[in-house]
């Protein structure tokens, strides 16, 4: 599960409750284990139908404790929402500022590419296939969410500006966006493979016009970057 | 606006109530201003938050009437999601089974891609924005639409590996089809370009291995069986 205390700031509070015993034989963080209580619930039942009672009962944890962490029920989705963008977003600035990343444009799309998908393949719930959510697309409250996913289409759309100089930014980052969000679809019918985030990142460099000898160099120089990014 | 009206075989009830005249001036059946109206609140105001009466109100009718052509709202909404989807899979039966319809594989692929772009940019409302509803996903009564798109997904996986014989089916109609896709997200960020119907098809075939030259010709020859199909 990726860390997800790290997507938002949220302030303590005085007066915590007390955690319930049972929640700490996990290793999470209370904080974390409504977080996952949260989005297995939200994944399983839907969004709408679920409350802060039931998401405390399977953490559990007292109603109070929800409270304590998060304001709303809203709030805790959008916690979970931003958890599943700003990783890739953070990595996107490392590649860009870090004097060690890879200079090839196409290894670096490459390597956001991977990322992107490790994350998405990797949560412990297909937390994405929320973003659909009528709430998620139409209140205030997640603008914040809608605005750092947009900013996630940007920079895909520069970085494969930076491998085909005189591309449709608006268009290519859109597109690549959607191929690595076929891991979303791919969970849900329970048909995603650990091998198809080669095969996603083949395709986006194939769709941009690069030639299959660089795409297979850039695979293997991202995958290296990845494994050892010092 | 597509013919809402292919979508589904209603049986007619007697004791129809007569249509208010102010429908008839749209030139559309009362049945197709339903669907017009309705499709425009699910959009614009949500699905779960309008009504039977208020579908009837924005249409001009009386509520009587949306009962006499639909059994509930859920229908009202299988038959505007039908309608985005069976379209291009009455258009691929067609490809494969007409014998002036283009022989190769990537001209075959290439009007299918066009064709659903098409279908999608110009619904009259991005009705393809509502796949993502809850309800959707995971009500009983949507089953019969789901299937319809994953059919819609093993079909494209067909024609792909016509193109590329040995791609692994079930991920490359997943990534054909999220590229056609897109056209749900641009259309909703306003973003959408009638020229990129072409550069989605373009995308997808260099996506797949096609070269340049071959993809020029695709294009060219999938517009023209799409213009002059007979």
């Amino acid at each position: 599960m990726p860390d997800v205390t790290q997507a938002t700031d949220h302030p303590r509070r005085p007066g915590r409750p007390r955690a319930n015993p049972a929640t700490q034989a996990s290793g999470l963080s209370t904080r974390d284990q409504i977080l996952d209580a949260a989005a297995a619930l939200f994944v399983e039942e839907g969004f709408g139908a679920c409350t802060t009672r039931q998401i405390a009962e399977r953490a559990g944890i007292r109603q109070a404790s929800v409270y304590y962490h998060f304001a709303s029920k809203d709030e805790v989705l959008l916690v979970l929402l931003s958890s599943s963008i700003r990783p890739s977003l953070a990595f996107a600035v490392r590649l860009r500022e870090d004097p060690d990343a890879p200079d090839d444009p196409a290894v670096r799309l490459c390597a956001l590419v991977i990322a992107d998908v490790r994350l998405l393949a990797g949560a412990r719930h297909n937390i994405a296939s929320l973003y659909g959510l009528p709430e998620v697309q139409e209140k205030a409250q997640f603008a914040g969410f809608r605005a750092e996913r947009h900013e996630l289409i940007t920079v895909y759309g520069d970085f494969a500006g930076a491998v085909v100089p005189l591309v449709d930014r608006t268009l290519c980052g859109t597109l690549v966006m959607q191929l690595v969000e076929s891991v979303i679809g791919l969970r849900t019918a329970d048909r995603f493979r650990t091998e198809y985030e080669g095969d996603i990142a083949k395709a986006c460099l194939r769709m941009l016009g690069v030639g299959d000898v660089e795409i297979d160099l850039a695979v293997r120089e991202a995958r290296a970057f990845l494994e050892d990014p010092a």
